[in-house]
């Protein structure tokens, strides 16, 4: 049965990373995947730019559509105004099941944008965290096997170009990192390449 | 696609509190149910009435077939043996998804259950773990909707005549705190009757 | 001895949700009740209706008086003023025992007012938090026998007439919840029904 | 009203540390103290000097009767028969009340018991862990002040008399350790001295 | 190798209560010591006092330079304006180990510069959670043995003249508390007196 | 100053993946490294095989010493005579640091072996838990940067050549596993490659 899923990330690219081969699995098998990205990410690079990097990587994604929150980088509010905007979001898509960064996190964009994400998702049936390279003591719950898609959702990191050797570390893409990641995640999963969830709420379909 | 779900329970009645309701629906689907009881639980009634309760219950479950421990009640023990013993059933029913209790318990019995199941279903891809009465510090991280299949838990409990008055305290049957529980942890679910796991491994379908 | 108790909520009806049996307890046995209501409740109600409800509801409790937050619903601030605001309250009052609503919540209004419920009720000896339905990962520490006020509770939940059937689930009320609730943390207190606590601060009398 | 507190140690002088205080307190109002000691930590001293210093300490404490658990020093196993065990000793004096340390500590004996105690205790209503200076990771939330008996908590410690010394660090007292405890936990209860405790049940009384 | 240390601390004294042994320590082996102090405590005395002292303890310290945030007591802001301030002195100092106060605490001044530094440190290699009087649930992984500069860090606090009667409890100094909880800590570590931390980031040198 | 390390594993292969990268460090600095390996792990191999490679990896690894605990693969026991045994080796070598694996694992042998270190080493200043392939819940508290001697690890894996290629799932070896564990560690260090560690007790040297 056809399922609405919605991402949500705070700046391009984080969606990708967290869960970007999951999503390529549901688009692939007919599900409707949007996504809302609530900043530019405006501080990591010319926005126009990112902008159209976020559209490039949507498309690879299968993503039917990106919603913009306009937020400034850096600046995504702890507020009900942004839990209103998801609301709306949420209104006009009407998923059953969403993603959003992990809370504990360095970045306070991401922090502000999951405790919003908490409010408003409250009625969704699904509702998982993703994790981020700036994510802290994530404990997942599930998983997803993304060993038959990686190829793709590295080409979706990759088109976010402006984004690929930003990793604050030398000599370290975030290609490279996420290959890492999947790996490791693969081995808690008992496959070889994963992403993991941590589940607020799954409901098991039998 | 067919499945092979395991449920394993340290006492007769056990399994059908904590996930009855599920086992119920996955075998109306056509998957295939087997349940592994490690004591007959004697020390609660005459092990043979147990026993026969546990067959009519596995029957209105959709059981395919009971797999008996043999051991004691209240001498389940932590041991590499019931790991071996449980690591023969697993390979021959070859399940893709696993239950069992949740660790943290005042029963003994449940503690080392759980703890020995958590070594033998190390390479099994879906592992959750459900909550009886006696579970402690339980956070949910999946449910399953069991509005539609409340009656037939109830009945399945209600097979397991010798136990349904016994919890313990006056006035309150088993079949009222099953209720009570799959209520409270349908407000969670954003349903009306729910049962609700704690997923050690849980591998999303997409 | 006589003791005063205070009891803050968000919104109307979340305090005798969380604890209203417990504080018809305390009225019962001649110690004083005091009530702090944030917020008017008008996203779910006409406001004089919830102001009204909450008046024979408190009277129901046997409540001395009901201290009105003013703060509009859904826009509990984060903020050093409710900080302020809620010392008053306690510097008028001088309780010795304090609840409100557990801090992990998908509701912003039930965050932000447990957040500055900590602060302000940093200096007394008995500070516990309650749960209400949208509290997430609640583990207890304390709990109080409500069976024999267990239908003054739900004369209470009822007097807020505008809110019993809002569960946001079809065919349930908010006075079905409150009995599984109850009857489900009873199990957990080894009574029949029971209203449970996260105690931060609690002095044993001895 | 009277009550019976029975509170559980693995060696003479883990319970006078961990709630010695409070037992002071219970004695004074009148309530009954037991004491269940595990062993008589012949590792440590001499077991005829240990009995003898417990049997004064007890006394000092106001303690009914001593039960003497009978295992060896370092040897407190984890099986059914120490659950068994308590179990008489519950069954005989049927207490409402009971303490025993906390179950995360590096000494086995700590560990073993705190497991078995959760298992005999499952029907009392009110469970609560202490701790001892080889505790871990505790966090408190509930406590007694004792600052009108902490001279006979001091006096009850020093009734070990072959342990007073034996802290490991050089230097250091017990009895020093014993008030830097009370005095660290006094401030998160908000007096100058407290014992903390960790409370599996709890029954407020109201 | 010469290291610079950054500590953060929302009042004058909260930094040499937490860490005070510890910077004392590292000043002394010629490491450059460098502290943030976002309030001036004026809630707790008089301003100019507080600075004064704030200078006199950080001589006493050995502290090269007290950097001053300028906010008010009790108004620290959860903004992201903070965090670019804390982001300017790092950029400044370029500190390899940075310590403030853990975040789950009673008052919202350190709350909130606990959640602002998690950010503005995400690229230094050490960063370490002390603890102060109204720290809550916290959990040390590390230790710095300060028998030593006991005697140092009490006058380090002794040099706050207006807080040290200013615990909040009748009877009881802030260097009683103090050197209780380094004694507390001192029996975690192995040691008499230690001071505890818990650790986000910590390098192991080898 | 020379430091005495020792690092215990339940079975070869465990140490050289969970703190090989940092024990070549200490070893290369000068320090004293050893081994206590609890099991031969004879059911994943040749006992005398992997006997023979635990020599040759710890040669390569630079450690002075290997201790053979003797006990069988998958019995490494809960029992007092483990601790015991673990007791003689510390009095032996006298480590001021030792490492062992987490206890949350799905491999019994892991969980029991690191049970018994808490209680053997509970004198030790410091004590910290590495991760294996199998370790559940594992939340980092200090990290070792290993990208100088990642070559030396892998190295040292792939002297336990009957190893190298069994992790269960098809087409990973151990080696992979290793890089990609010490890259996603790496990121949370801020470094390309590290190995993580939980710590019990660790003493800041300043």
């Amino acid at each position: 049965m056809n399922m609405k899923v919605l991402a949500i990330g705070a700046h391009p690219d984080d969606i990708e990373y967290g869960c970007g081969g999951t999503l390529t699995k549901y688009a692939q098998k007919g599900h409707d995947v949007f996504l809302f990205v609530a900043s530019d990410g405006a501080l990591g690079g010319d926005p126009d730019v990112r902008r159209q990097e976020q559209k490039e990587a949507a498309a690879l994604l299968g993503a039917r559509e990106i919603f913009w929150g306009g937020y400034n980088d850096t600046e995504i509010p702890l507020s009900r105004e942004l839990i209103v905007r998801l609301e709306q979001v949420i209104g006009e898509v009407r998923p059953s099941m969403i993603f959003v960064n992990y809370p504990d996190d360095t970045h306070q964009d991401h922090r502000n944008l999951a405790q919003s994400a908490t409010s408003a998702t409250r009625s969704v049936a699904n509702f998982l965290f993703y994790e981020v390279p700036s994510t802290q003591n994530f404990a997942p719950t599930c998983y997803s096997d993304i060993a038959g898609v990686l190829h793709r959702k590295l080409a979706v990191l990759e088109a976010h170009r402006s984004q690929v050797s930003k990793t604050n570390i030398e000599d370290l893409s975030i290609l490279e990192v996420a290959v890492s990641c999947a790996n490791f995640r693969g081995i808690q999963a008992r496959v070889k390449y994963a992403e993991a969830f941590h589940s607020v709420r799954l409901l098991l379909e039998s």
